[in-house]
């Protein structure tokens, strides 16, 4: 089983970290699971106008990976940029880590809090939340207003998002925690130590996920919606 | 007043119709619309795939419109696309056709049915309708499978539309029509007569509607979401 | 083109404020605007009560405009009285300062606070979100407890309502404010400009959506719920 | 105990009819249960424009009532004309037909069906399903095409109520039906034998309503929205 | 009539004064309220499992009821456990104390508090806001954690269940307070003359709605979901 | 890793199917997944007393389960008794089988139909979806009216099934079909391939699910409502 995981921006650190993570939540060594990142694009995806320029990429990468043969497809940005257009054109699964991470959590308890970057992406995420039908689970969505290139690099990151956590715990009484950017994908395990709440990263869950519907033979239905688009000239 | 049509596809023939239907909405002379398609992306929209690819068109054309000093903007195909990257980028507001319509004949009934191109776009507009508020609005949403570039040579397309009117009011037993393709716009008239009753061009309502919020003073909220999107690196 | 515009309480003070920011919102002189009241009802409408009184007054205006051949309508009260049924009695659009201040704002960003007068009222506003489909726009209804009458007398009322905007923006972290009373109509332009932010009146958005709709030639839908009513014996 | 049940169109055959339903409902002939009508109004209520000057009798209605001592009130029209209204007035409860028919019904299985009057009539019922949070209760809301007073008169009124109610089981696949008109009050017993189902009638769900929140002292809650309306000069 | 009132737990002291509160709820001393509770089970019920276990009671109690014939069934805890199944094998209605009170209450004001025992219990209640189309009308379900049987015993429940409910009130801006435990249903009168608001206890709630119900020849529509069940072996 | 399958009936042919079946699912064999059913119950499970009964039955296996140190659960019958109560129970994550069917079926298109055994519990499965968030995915329900015992023995049940399936795609529009019963899990792979659509069974999807879960150390909430319940006195 092959899967392609894509990091929708164009920093390669992140891709790096991204694969590392995807790569420890598959259940054998003999899945293989490939990382990569658009050529062009934003160096990171904070704003609606990043979203868009982040989906052509996902696109490219995806159509690429269709000619190289993958059985499945991850997306590894919160915002989950240009995945009902990359199920038009994968014949495998595809799933975003939004998606994944949120429903994932939906198994742990009844209501779980995200905690994410930037305050102005929120809106987005909770869009999402109605588009994945679990906006009734979802308890808040929280900004700890680190831009996600920070988060490699910031040293007070770890302790603001875990002070951002501990908040989104007592304020909305959820049962877990879903961490609303891949780029905070390895503090999972220490977070989840901390907090004695469960911590739902999207690249371990979209990852496993994809896995999971790859063995199980189910694929993305193509009789309507998410048929392949008609090829037309694309100027 | 002057106000940008950016036609989200590449073909320039509708783009030329889509303007002179938006020139006739406005109150004057004196309010300039020039209409623009991008020089990239699909020569029609009807797919996620041809809406991301078809985002990034429209963001340009915003963009160019900016440096130009447009005082606001009409985002003219049915799925909207870039709508909330747009407002993120613009002074002045931006209003899709599909928002505009759809809300537009909110105010003329209890209900409206949307009549539009392929039945694979049909869930793109469903979520529209959640996402603007119209969903209870929206009595149902027909395809009446003519491709959106055949609307205009197809000898039979008018025909068919009408029929696909008359029956989505049976059905629905709605007060309204919405016409789902900025291709159509130039039959709006016609079916209105024909059928007896209101039926709402998106391309004209959403045109009126950004005269309408430009007179009156009105732009988008920059304090959050839609502020000015961060600068930073592009590849 | 001739509108008229109900002031649905009988304090002509008000009619004249009204009449005078509607025509500010229309796009020509040569669009008559014209403010009328009911002779009988309450001075104000601040109640349930007041609300069924008013709607009385209103059918009476828009069958007296039908008479004299009004091309459009605007009910200028917050609570919309009457508004189904006018658009039953009309020929041409009806709109409610309400429903076109609330579904302007909606074009403006993701979410709007309304400040209005007396919290007895925030009740009936929050009905009218979800009949008109912004409940998921609207992100707080907010009392100043400004009885609408003092809004003419009470020199603190522009402060009060100054602040009860602030407070709604910081705890709503909405993109707009919506003001809740046709008496707050005068205050816009300030309130905009000091607060940063765009702030809706409704009286000039239903004047300038009515203009719209009349322009376009669109009307209420006359073949179901909205049929002119059936005359019967009116004891 | 004295109950005033309130018929808020002057058609005084319908009033003396609904006075011996609602009569028949309670637990004992010592509660006191008067039938009045308003001495003007609509003689039937099938329009909004009927339901606006329908709500101005019952607040007369109710404000007589109340200088009476009335213990409490059914509004006893399916619209449930000037329900909020009334509660601000009347110091004890007040139940419109509607919400009581829908609420009992309730209790009967997983949904309902509507069977009433006129089609055009059909939109409003639908509003106050959401208002009454019973929309998703009720599967279906069936016009028979009768007019209200031909009820009384028309020999086929009841055989096509029969049909209708039996075509809305078969489409709607609800538990039970909920009769849209206190004219058809008299009707349910009837209907209930030969259908094999539950059927409501709202006029006497809604006395033995008000006989119960009396007799357990429940009394709408005056501390906000529904507090005495402030008195003002009603021109 | 006979009314069977089934406190799901299996503390006799707590079923004595329920049977009494549903007593006192009856218009008549000719009508027979029977308290009783299952053999076997939880002495009281604070979680799932509980919910699970006590249901097994209820259905084994109506089952007797049936064969002693009574007319209408009381599920006096407010997890109303067992609710749906005890409609299937009843042949006349069933009520649960949840259900009855929180639709009490709907008919007092716009909104309600539910002030409970456990706050383990919320999310519980919260579903059944939903399942009972009073999602919109309860402002808030507040818990006082104090557990179901030291409300006999404790002497500061007393004060702690009206502080409770002053904070909900205050916290939510309700009209109305519904006490969430059967236990609490001796405070209810002394809590509204103390609050000025409306407060419903669903015990008596549920059993005047069993007594309207019967009264009314209403009982749980049975050609659907609710029709008797299967007979099967039982292991 | 060592999952725990429990069938809730008790008909041990059925549980030994669901046992191979819930095996195929897994990633390895060395992952031990054991299939057991209650000693007492319902032999099938059909009517809210059904699930009733059978829920006890999965709290004692449960209960049984966590004293042999599973790691994870799935609840192997559509109707999920018990999920709620067995979440408080164990350590380890617990799924059921419709939850993780119809969450596993939203990551295949837009939206799904369930194809399910006895009309009756057609609302149990919709009131499911609510409580999942998959509502507005779920297209529709449809019973084939084939007892679930029958569908071992019936030769005519496969195809009934494969025939409700078309009809339910073709009255849907879906993307994808949600097998609604345990009893059909055997039919997947052949329904898939004939009807040209994904066919998901939730004892894969829930077995698939459970050890997704393990693999990422994800476990249950405990902070609140899922909180190893309060020991007390069981009568």
């Amino acid at each position: 089983m092959r899967i392609l995981v894509v990091n929708p921006n164009t920093t390669g650190s992140m891709t790096a970290q991204i694969g590392a993570c995807a790569r420890a939540a598959t259940s054998s060594p003999g899945i293989t699971v490939d990382a990569v990142n658009p050529a062009h694009g934003p160096a990171s995806i904070e704003s609606h106008r990043d979203e868009v320029l982040a989906a052509l990429g996902v696109i490219e990468e995806v159509e690429a990976g269709e000619a190289a043969g993958y059985d499945g497809y991850v997306i590894a940005c919160f915002g989950d940029p240009g995945l009902l257009a990359a199920r038009e054109i994968a014949t495998g699964p595809v799933v975003g880590i939004a998606e994944a991470a949120m429903r994932t959590a939906a198994y742990l308890g009844r209501s779980f809090s995200v905690v994410t970057t930037l305050a102005r992406t929120v809106g987005h995420a909770h869009d999402l939340t109605h588009l994945y039908g679990v906006a009734a689970q979802c308890a808040g969505i929280h900004a700890c207003e680190i831009p996600v290139l920070d988060l490699e690099t910031d040293p007070t990151a770890r302790d603001r998002i875990l002070q951002a956590c501990k908040e989104a715990l007592a304020t909305d009484g959820s049962d877990a925690i879903v961490l609303g950017c891949a780029g905070m994908a390895d503090l999972c395990a220490e977070l989840s130590t901390t907090l004695g709440v469960p911590v739902v990263d999207g690249v371990a869950a979209a990852t496993a996920e994809v896995e999971k519907l790859v063995r199980l033979g189910l694929r993305t239905g193509k009789t309507g919606e998410f048929a392949t688009p008609p090829t037309k000239e694309i100027r």
